[in-house]
């Protein structure tokens, strides 16, 4: 008899949101689920870890195959605390984030705390997904993103032997309806940066306050392997990430300046 | 005249720390300061971004040629609001964030608040240095990273015109007497990950915490072209940074994967 698989699941926008419980349906039909999702929205968290305090986890959810625990840290606590403490002696076949609401397409793989916790089980040597859907609604509609990302699983855990590691996928889906979508696109990471427009105001007690609001500058609109091209022509994007920054074409350059 | 040259300087250890004041002493040697920091430690924050609450500035200092600002939000926040709302009509020439109190060489490069702002303020293609010692103590000697970072600043200032954009380093200094440092290596960043062991215990009220420990494993200690390599020998490491996080191998590779 085949072991059953082990998915290790958790996300950014918390256990109660309607993604989460699309990611943990998909996630099922795989294997057993092990759930550890922040206690609270997480949104924007980035790489972010709690370094100056405690951290309390809970189970919410103990049924047939799921496990979900309730973790009052980032998401990448959640991974890591995943990977310490319960994965200590049984690795996870799969790391999931997600279901996003809420695209992290282009730079905003940087600023996603879905993706960074997508990375950081990645770095445990789990092929690891991170899932968005182009729609920051509460209610959004989760079919196509579970479609696709069933394909793409799918893929993912049959070539898992053959490709190295790490191995993140960021995997973003276009907000339409199922039947819309033209298909999975293997896609580079738009160039491109937010822009700020804060909202300022005064709060009741006459203090001024800033509300943090933007809009993405798409550097290369015209450019057809980016993933902000693939989600407005209606496709999947999956851009595989690695986490080396250095600028080696300035590292070069700087031979001359910095010595 | 020449127009006074015009240093933005943010970090995440607070605008109390004491990296932050010698920055702030160090930034002045080349302009007028303005400085917007976390009002309280924002450690490890990576680029994390806030969404979903209001943010407030107060001024703490307005000295000759320096304008200091506690922000509650992030150190991504601090850069995001400088840009938008203090430097809308003239953008400053040089970005510095830091000194960060602990190394950020290596992947802590994506957990750093500290590089988390440099990044951030390099999106708005002004040079931009984010410097780091690695020493916790809060009563650190910043004596060789004042030094280091003064040939430092000065060079990258010397040179911005013939350099691209977006241009940020990773400037990590040495634990030891200004005397005994060897001197500024360009570097590439380290492979290597974390591997946690979370502290465990139970609080007055009987319920279990866990509390983020761990130690950085470097899987290339032999290799000398790394910043770890160069903190280890003593030498000041500089790694210019970029963020298109596109694993440009894997895709290639999943060409026969995912279709």
């Amino acid at each position: 008899m085949n072991k059953e698989r082990l998915i290790f699941l958790t996300n950014d926008d918390s256990y109660m949101s309607k993604g989460f419980r699309a990611a943990v349906a998909l996630a099922r039909e795989f294997g057993r689920v092990v759930a550890i999702a922040p206690d609270r929205v997480q949104s924007g968290m980035s790489q972010a870890i709690t370094i100056n305090s405690p951290l309390f986890m809970r189970e919410v959810e103990a049924s047939d195959g799921v496990t979900i625990y309730a973790f009052s840290g980032t998401p990448v606590d959640c991974a890591k605390i995943a990977f310490d403490h319960i994965f200590a002696d049984r690795k996870p076949d799969l790391v999931l984030s997600g279901i996003n609401h809420g695209s992290n397409a282009a730079i905003n793989v940087m600023y996603s705390g879905t993706m960074g916790a997508a990375i950081e089980g990645s770095f445990y040597g789990v092929p690891a997904i991170g899932m968005s859907l182009d729609d920051h609604d509460a209610d959004a509609d989760f079919e196509g993103a579970v479609k696709y990302g069933r394909e793409i699983i799918a893929s993912v855990l049959a070539a898992a032997d053959r490709l190295p590691r790490p191995l993140c996928l960021n995997v973003n889906v276009p907000r339409c309806a199922v039947g819309d979508i033209r298909g999975v696109r293997l896609s580079r990471q738009t160039r491109g940066f937010w822009r700020e427009d804060f909202f300022a105001r005064q709060d009741p007690h006459g203090r001024d306050y800033f509300w943090l609001t933007g809009a993405f500058q798409n550097a290369e609109p015209e450019a057809e392997d980016t993933d902000e091209w693939a989600l407005a022509h209606g496709y999947v994007a999956v851009v595989p990430v690695q986490t080396d920054m250095t600028d080696y074409c300035m590292l070069s350059r700087l031979e001359s300046v910095i010595k």
